[in-house]
C-alpha cells in the first residue's frame, strides 16, 4: 500500500496558472475572471472585516447566508429548501469532499462521468470508494440508459456529476435529466450534484437542478459556489444542500474539515445571492459577449470550436482546425511559444482520454481576449 | 458498516455556543475572543479586498505568505523552514485534515493524547488508521516512555500531539520533547504537531517546537494558526509546514480539500507575522492579564483552579471546589441557571473520562469576566 495522493500530480489548474505565471503567458487556462468583481459586494465584505465579528461564526453557517441560499434556489430554480439544508463550506472543493468523506463508504462504487472535474477521484479513492467512469465524448457528450448501466453494479450507491459540464459546456437536456434521476431512484443512488456553474449558461438557457426532478430531493446534495455566480473564485465560499438526514451528516464532516468560513465574507454573499434577477440575467450576457468574442475572433483566424452553453470555457478541436497535434502537445506549445495558457481536455479523463480539445477560458477583459486570439492566430 | 460521522455528535464547542447563543449566556466555551482584533491587520485585509485581486491564489498559498510563515519561525523559533516547506490552509482544521488524510493509510495507527482536540479521532477513522490514546491525567498530566510504550505497537506510524495544550493549559516540560522526539526518531514515526497556541503562552514560559529536536526536522509536520495568534478566529487562515517529500504530500491533499484560501486575508496574515518581536510580548502580556482576572476572581469566590500557562483556557476543579457534581453536569446547569457557557473536560476523552474539570475561556474584556465570575460565585 502507499498513500493516494503519492503518485498524484498537482492540478492541472494549478500547472498551467505557474506556468503563465513563470512565462507572463495569457492566462485562458485555470477558470477565473479578471474583473475586480462586483462592487456592492466587495464593499459589504470589507465593511463587516472593519465593523463585524471576526470570530467563529455557526459552524454550519451564517443564519443569514443559509437562509440566502435556500430564498436564491427557491426563486430561481423553484426549489423548496429551508436554512436547515444548507450548510456554508469554504469554496465548492469544500462541499464535496465533505460530502464525499461523509457518505462514501469503503467499497461503495460511485458513478462518475467524463470528462471531470480532477478532484472526483482522488477524493472517491481517499472516501474508501470506488469510482466507475461512464466515458462521454464529442460533440453531443451524451448521457445514455446503456453506458449508466454497463458502469453500475449492486454495489453502486451514489452518482457524482456536474452541471451545466466543465469543460465541455454542455447543459444536461432534459431528457437526460430525467434518466439519471429515474437512475437514481430506482437503484436507490444518491446524487451529488456540483452545480458551481449554474447562473453561467448563455442563449436563453437555463440550469434545472437535479434535485427538482421527481424523488431526487429525498437524495441529492447540490453543490453550489459564490466564487462563480459572482465572479470572486479567491473567496472560497461555497455551500451544500440536502434534505435531513443527508445533511446532517455533512455537517459531520465539515466541521472537522474546515470548520467554519470568515463571517464577513458569508455576510457578502449573503446580500449578493438576493440581488435582482435582473443582475443574474446581465452577469450572464457579459459573459455571453466574452464567449462570442473568443468564439468569433478564433474562428476568423481559423480554428474550429465546439458550441459552449455554458461555464466560462469553450473548447478548440483542433484537428478540425487543421492543427497536427495532441492536446498536451499544443498546451505545451502555446504557453511557451505563443504566450497562452490553456488546459488540454485529456485532463479530464483518468483513461482513454479524449486528446484532440482544447479548453479556452472567455471570462477575461475584451483586450486580453483579443490579444490571446491574435497570438494564438500568429501561432497557427 | 456505516458511515464514520454517522454516530457522530456536533462538535461539543458549537453545541456549547449554541447554547449560549440561544440562552443569552456568557460564552466562556468555545476558545475565541472578543475583541475586533488588530486595526493595522484589518485594514490590511480591507484594503486588499478592494484594491487586489480576489481571485484564486496559488495552491499551495501567496508567496509573501508562505515566504512569512518562514521568516516568523525563523526569527520566533529558531528553525529553518524554507517558503516551500509552507503550505497555507483554510486554517488549522484543515491542515490537521489534510495531514492525515495525506500521510495516513489503512491500518496505520497514530499515537494520541487525551485530553484531545475532538476533531483528531474522526479524522484518524476516516482516514482509515486506528488511534491508540495515552490518556494523561490532571494535575500534572505529565506523558512518560511508559505510557508511550504501552500504546505503541509495530503498525505505529504516526503521533499526533498538541503544543501547548488545550485543555490543559500545559506547555510541554523539556524532558517530554526530548522523550517525544527521541521516541519518534526509534520507532521512525512522523510527528505531526498542532502548535496552534505557540504564541499564548505566560509566564515568561516558551513555546519550543518538536520539530526543533534533534532527528526531527524531516519527520514533523507543524501546524499553525493566524486566527490564534492573531485574534481574529474567524478568518480560517492556517498552513502546515514540512520538509520534503512530506509537504508535497500534504500539497496534493490539501488541493482537493479547499484547494486555496482567500487571498486578502493571507495577505493580512503575512503582514501581522512580521510584526515586532515586542508586539506579540505586548499581546501575550494582555492575555495574560485576563488570565489572572478570571482566576483572582473565581479564587475570590472559592473556587478552586488548575495552573494555567498557555492557551485561553483554564480548569476550574469541581470537588477541590466543593462542587459535587460531574463535569457534564455542572456545564448543563451553568449555561441555564447561572448564564455562563462552559466546556466540560470529559469532552476531551474518547473514553475513561476525567470528569471533574471544567474549562473556561478568558480570552474575554474585563467587564465580561467579572460578570461571569459574579454569576458563576452566585451560583455557587
Ligand atoms: C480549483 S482551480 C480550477 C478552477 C476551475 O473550475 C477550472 O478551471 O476548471
Ligand atoms: C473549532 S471551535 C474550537 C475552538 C477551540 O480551539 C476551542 O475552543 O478549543
Amino acid at each position: 500500500g502507499h498513500p493516494v495522493y503519492r503518485d498524484m500530480p498537482t492540478t492541472i489548474f494549478e500547472q498551467m496558472s505557474a506556468l503563465a505565471r513563470e512565462t507572463g503567458a495569457i492566462n485562458l487556462g485555470q477558470g477565473f475572471p479578471d474583473t475586480p468583481g462586483p462592487a456592492d459586494i466587495l464593499n459589504v465584505a470589507a465593511d463587516a472585516l472593519l465593523s463585524r465579528s471576526n470570530q467563529y461564526p455557526p459552524m454550519a453557517g451564517l443564519p443569514e447566508l443559509r437562509a440566502a441560499v435556500a430564498s436564491h434556489y427557491a426563486a430561481h430554480q423553484g426549489l423548496a429548501l429551508t436554512p436547515q439544508d444548507v450548510i456554508v463550506t469554504s469554496g465548492a472543493t469544500e462541499a464535496i469532499a465533505a460530502t464525499l468523506l461523509a457518505l462514501v463508504q469503503p467499497g461503495d462504487e460511485v458513478l462518475v462521468l467524463a470528462p471531470l472535474y480532477d478532484a472526483y477521484l482522488p477524493l472517491i479513492e481517499r472516501a474508501g470508494g470506488v469510482a466507475k467512469v461512464v466515458r462521454l465524448t464529442p460533440p453531443e457528450w451524451r448521457i445514455t440508459q446503456a453506458a449508466l448501466e454497463a458502469a453500475a453494479s449492486p454495489r453502486t450507491r451514489f452518482l457524482l456529476m456536474n452541471n451545466p459540464v466543465n469543460p465541455t459546456g454542455i447543459v444536461l437536456r432534459d431528457g437526460e435529466l430525467a434518466l439519471l434521476a429515474r437512475f437514481c431512484v430506482d437503484r436507490d443512488l444518491i446524487a451529488i450534484c456540483d452545480e458551481v456553474w449554474e447562473h453561467l449558461t448563455f442563449d436563453g438557457l437555463r440550469h434545472h437542478p437535479l434535485m427538482a426532478q421527481p424523488g431526487m430531493g429525498e437524495r441529492t446534495v447540490k453543490i453550489g459556489s459564490a466564487g462563480k455566480i459572482f465572479s470572486l473564485t479567491g473567496w472560497k465560499v461555497g455551500w451544500m444542500c440536502a434534505a435531513p438526514p443527508i445533511v446532517t451528516l455533512l455537517a459531520r464532516a465539515h466541521q472537522f474539515l474546515t470548520f467554519t468560513t470568515p463571517p464577513n465574507l458569508q455576510w457578502a454573499v449573503a446580500k449578493g445571492l438576493a440581488k435582482p434577477v435582473e443582475w443574474f440575467g446581465a452577469m450572464r450576457a457579459d459573459y455571453q459577449a466574452s464567449r462570442d468574442r473568443l468564439v468569433t475572433g478564433l474562428r476568423a483566424a481559423g480554428f474550429v470550436l465546439l458550441p459552449s452553453q455554458a461555464t466560462w470555457f469553450v473548447c478548440v478541436d483542433l484537428p478540425a482546425s487543421g492543427i497536427a497535434m495532441d492536446d498536451r502537445e499544443f498546451c505545451e506549445r502555446i504557453v511557451r511559444e505563443a504566450g497562452v495558457a490553456a488546459i488540454p481536455i485529456s485532463a479530464f479523463y483518468p483513461d482513454e482520454p479524449v486528446t484532440h480539445l482544447v479548453r479556452l477560458c472567455f471570462s477575461k477583459a475584451d483586450a486580453v481576449l483579443d490579444e490571446a486570439v491574435a497570438r494564438l492566430a500568429d501561432f497557427r
